[in-house]
């Protein structure tokens, strides 16, 4: 036991009233919502990036945390890996994800660096004979390393591709040793800073290959958790391949792996490609490639990706709604890619930070259920499109009608049709009664 | 002759050194480039709706421009007619565009609509019998009347997609009978305002109906154009299904038309969705979907669709550069997309738009095409991927080898690839050189 | 009595657990909140412009709001008016705020258009007698004219400033008749579309005049209202002279008018601004000049004005409890500038949008008192800054330190200040607990 | 002579034609424009940070560039110099500029880093000897170190404001002794992460004294530079007080400083804040604060300070044109805040980013002189305000009519003003003539 946390107590559920700053007040693991245990509907994970290795640093200033496991040793590693499960303990946190290069230092060698990620999976493992908390996904960092700077899967060096090919060939194993739920792929660099030196076309089918022998491997080795990719419109790079939720279907369609990946959707990314988290859930959904999600927020007034703990109830809640009525979640969950501002120094920031943001998702779930179990919403939307459910409807949207078919019933039957109150303020409304 | 343009004379070549505001400085039609006619390269249209149509109102204000022909009548149809190929002479222009309601009134019903509007096509017929004008593409307005105010395809109201279809039948038949090389649709409304009262899902699956009855239709009656899709990602929905190239083509394959159907780019929607002009156009090319451009503008510092005239040449020199590069354009052409702005009240401002316009795009094209025959930027791309012309590369590639295989490969040699400069700067200090 | 809301009741008090949408479950004006009533803390208003007025057109389409009154003869303004108290009793809003030009038609000379204004403004007086509700605030329309297409006070044209100056006195003094307790000058089109024909120093110093002469009339008529100017970045203009709160601040004490002027601050212009509604707030508060507010939101996707009806609590209660901390309103108060969507068509979404806005304020008023009666943000926020009250950080803020003096003492005993955590998340917890 | 950029020969002035990339096509410093030499005119400053201190990290990478100095021993300062100005001397850059902790490491104390930038300051001087390159301006860095995270002059701790006045002292007087024509402060920290733990007011207040100090010690002092505040709206802090110019220009009025303070306009802040560059420098000129620039560009597409060398001949063409017609630079200059593209590794890609940069300022003012020279542009402008010029007029604009005489006079003369064209079209054509 590490005493970096001494002195906090576990955070636990206390009730709506509780004025304790370090307790829950909705979220409760075992509460059943929906016939599920709210735990088993949220499947939250605690982020190892962010919370553990990240120094405080911004593109002005440099590393404001002092950690005391910041260094380039195994022992720093392992300490590390302490004093996360400890933060996993105190917050009931059903699952953690990691980057390779979060866990374990980078080696002399790709081999060194592969030995350094399974030796540190060794340990993960044996702590999580006594742990609660699983691993929702693993990923490989193919973006940090300065051999990385053009790409990885889309670098102009073959060599590259293939060092990043050995690198997620270890990091999927691993995943599958510890019995990931998912492995998440972001294409950080799998972009262009100018098209003035870049062929998008022979990046694009580097990167379809790329995925396509990630693929191969997952079913060779017989692992049975979900391929995502994490889509992001830029930063660090100019312009990312995987921009939105639709950049990623057109590509998986083009490369024959739409059946294969889902999507794992951040809601900051999505603000910064131009979309709120629901545009991107429900467009994921209607292309049947919904996976998991990266719980954070983003300044609405900043113009980069801010990693902040979500706090808006209601917003979350809306998300929460439409992933529920999707079915809720397979092998996904909601991973917290969230970070402490760069002045919340103090460990029990990371533990503020965090039971925050569990409770808010906690929350939303609850204003999500009590949407869907009331049905209103639902309802109003299905009479909306009633009309679709006429004969002549179904035929044209079977393809049993042509345009000169429908056109000459218009002209013919001289419709004109009317058009009706899409009640927005309504609906707007009722929401607000459920959040 | 109407008297719109009374005293203003035809816009012609007078070279580089012309302080004429109403001449071309680099517009000269016939001009070899790169072995084609000037014209030939740009195939430049005029847009009915923005020049014609357009009253100068905006959220906050009203009508400014007083045109004679503003009336819902068909004689001022004809009149708008008139001055409209007049325009196109002064200007020389190649082309034209438009909807069937910029042309032509709104009938009691969509019979004596369409009725109008075959009139209408019948008046530009006999004009373009003594004019050099061809018509690049004719679309129908689907977003203007209330009645689609929730969406043509993609409306709650299965009549409203049959009303639709009634519309783009005879559009699309008009466009076949005066000799349009394309076919376009622009969604404007096929989005949503609001999640809350919208099924995403089933709205796709309209549009993918509607889009299909609209190439069957194309092949029917034997149209040899092309269809095309305009992209647009916001403005007048909050949300638009067609965001952007991706977007489009995700949708295009979900729904088996990729090979049927094209985009249409535009600058100012591309730089709404967070992309350049340059990113969106590589984007189709890389995908196969490259049709056509509408060539504008936007201010850099505003949230919505400003449609200016393009006025900076390094920018389009860029765009254009690769629109060469891919082989230019087949059916597509430059159509200005470009409105007046609402103080520029007076008859030659028109001009001014279009000749300044048009003169810009052709400075742009001399850039382009020196760069295409230095060759640099285009070597200097080639020579970065050599390293995949190797074999083992192209085995990687080519699927030759497996993730296992390839990890195996770079353990067992120690790889360990350096990074090389990217030179952007310059690369852009290069380009200088041309524009 | 029109029939226009023919069948909808009042909208009443029935609590949180109400399923009545046409209920209000937060807002009970008589209810007393840190020792004021509801109403009279928040003090809101409709406004005639968005509710009365709006066709439903947006820039790609037309009309779609069918409202018996639309026309241009003065018993269309009557019967508009009528409506309008209707609405007024119907939601039992304490105020409302109009533009001369929203409740009487342009005659064919100023004179007329006057006039007109006077007669209606007669109408309200008559109407008011009987009626609970006052005047927040009017302002006159110096932007839908195409004779304001180039400003108003900042036209180049001299007889357009003198025009203004004709619309605002009238505007004003109706005004001060009906016992408005503000004048508000919003600049819609006080700024430019380009650079290139303006000069700004010139329209600076005529805008500085113009709001001069008004504040001098005020004084000389004696209507001890708050003269209030709301800042907005662009839209319609390019680039508007009143950006944000600061730019005002900069012209008021450019021309000396800063005891004389506060801001109405408008959430989704602080938001196009790129700030936050609270940043603008407090902005306003720390430069003491904080005058009333325009509630509403915008789409954060969207980047132009929407003007929707605020409908996220525990943004709007972080808002209020600004407010209320620097003393709550004076004379402003809550003014919806906020439309309903172009597809709310009946009469019953205008009470949906506005008793949903005026519940979800009562909600967040409800939430800021209970942060401000427990005081513990407001307390940490002040230990923060303790260090300010010793002896020594006093003497040099009031100037009696030089920086050699400050120097000098920081190298002879060693500054070295250490930083302490800011607790970001902690706050937001903190804030979510009330909300 | 260090061997950093061996083999790289002096960039020389070689014509227009020259497709040596390492000359100058149009800068030519003796070139006499306007009565004035080329290199008088633009003043151009090379950076020290980001072409000396920046490591080609980002916030998903670290360090790329490897650089013989990279290191904090005083050795490794003198290195950097000596590498510094053979690049002055490479380019033949009349000026440069710095932050104290660009130029020399940070000590144990204050005492010890003051001392190190002193020894350097002193290193400089000796070279200054015999380089042509002078000091542009000097400014303290007070947002790197943790101490700072939370503001300098702003900081909650007064002892951190201490702190910041002991470095600015020495920074002020160590730019003074190197005969600096400005002291620039750019306030990176002085704003807010979240306004839940800041007082606005009380920050200001400590701000406005802070830079009182300052302007009082520099006339202690005899510095005859001018004191420069650089606005940006945020980054690193999510807002920052010096938002953009007029945020400035309030803040100076409120502390007295307007005639003290001018500003240090960067073109990717004034994007940030929704300006365009000339946005910002007509506004500075308006208010009587334009002082210096730094030149660089933003992309578009990104929501953050690229902080690229300028490219755009067009854009910075018209910047030039208005900075010419308030007069010209002063002590003020153009200053490269620009960094090259995180994979230019190389020695020459620094080379090439300033070459590149300085030729495309000395093309834009060649543009702007000629646009200058024949006038129309002015002449447009002053036609469009003539009827400022009537005596009716001026006694509005000079106070001598109240609003009820001007209202009055409207009434009585029917005045009905009519719109005129602004002409934009026609005025982006003929900027384009001259760039």
């Amino acid at each position: 036991m590490s005493d970096f946390f001494k002195g906090i107590e576990p955070v636990r559920y206390q009730g709506p009233d509780s004025t304790d700053p370090l307790s829950f007040r909705f979220y409760d693991p075992d509460r059943e919502v929906l016939g599920k245990r709210m735990e088993d509907h949220l499947r939250m994970a605690v982020c190892y990036w962010h919370s553990f290795c990240w120094p405080g640093g911004d593109p002005f200033g440099g590393q404001t945390f002092d950690r005391p496991w910041f260094g380039d040793a195994m022992k720093d590693a392992k300490l590390k890996a302490d004093v996360a499960f400890e933060l996993f303990d105190l917050l009931g946190a059903p699952f953690f994800t990691f980057h390779d290069r979060d866990i374990a230092p980078e080696g002399e060698s790709l081999s060194e660096s592969n030995r350094n990620v399974r030796e540190i999976a060794g340990y993960f493992a044996s702590k999580m004979e006594t742990s609660k908390t699983r691993l929702l996904w693993g990923t490989a960092n193919l973006f940090s390393n300065k051999r990385y700077m053009a790409g990885a899967a889309t670098n102009p060096d073959p060599d590259v591709f293939a060092y990043a090919a050995g690198q997620v060939k270890n990091c999927l194993e691993v995943t599958k040793d510890l019995g990931g739920a998912n492995y998440v792929l972001w294409g950080g660099r799998e972009g262009y800073e100018t098209l003035l030196n870049t062929d998008i076309k022979r990046e694009l089918d580097q990167l379809g290959r790329f995925l396509s022998l990630v693929v191969e491997h997952k079913h060779k080795i017989g692992f049975d958790g979900t391929i995502l990719i994490e889509p992001k419109p830029q930063e660090p790079t100019r312009h990312q391949y995987d921009f939105d939720v639709s950049a990623v279907f057109a590509f998986l369609q083009r490369y024959g792996l739409e059946k294969e990946v889902k999507v794992n959707i951040e809601v900051g990314h999505a603000v910064l490609a131009g979309h709120s988290f629901e545009d991107e859930i429900c467009a994921a959904q209607a292309y049947g490639i919904f996976g998991s999600v990266d719980a954070n927020r983003n300044d609405y007034q900043s113009g980069w990706d801010t990693d902040q703990f979500p706090n808006n109830v209601p917003e979350l809640a809306l998300a929460i709604y439409y992933i529920l009525k999707g079915g809720g979640f397979a092998t996904g969950g909601f991973n917290f890619d969230a970070k402490l501002r760069r002045q919340s120094l103090d460990p029990v920031d990371l533990v503020h930070g965090h039971a925050g943001g569990m409770d808010v998702c906690a929350r939303a779930l609850l204003g999500a259920a009590a949407m869907l179990e009331d049905g209103s919403l639902a309802s109003f939307v299905d009479d909306r499109y009633a009309g679709w459910e006429t004969p002549e409807a179904k035929a044209m949207l079977s393809g049993q009608r042509s345009l000169a078919d429908i056109a000459e019933r218009v002209e013919r039957d001289g419709l004109d049709p009317k058009p009706r109150s899409g009640r927005q303020e309504f609906l707007e409304n009722l929401v607000n009664r459920f959040v």
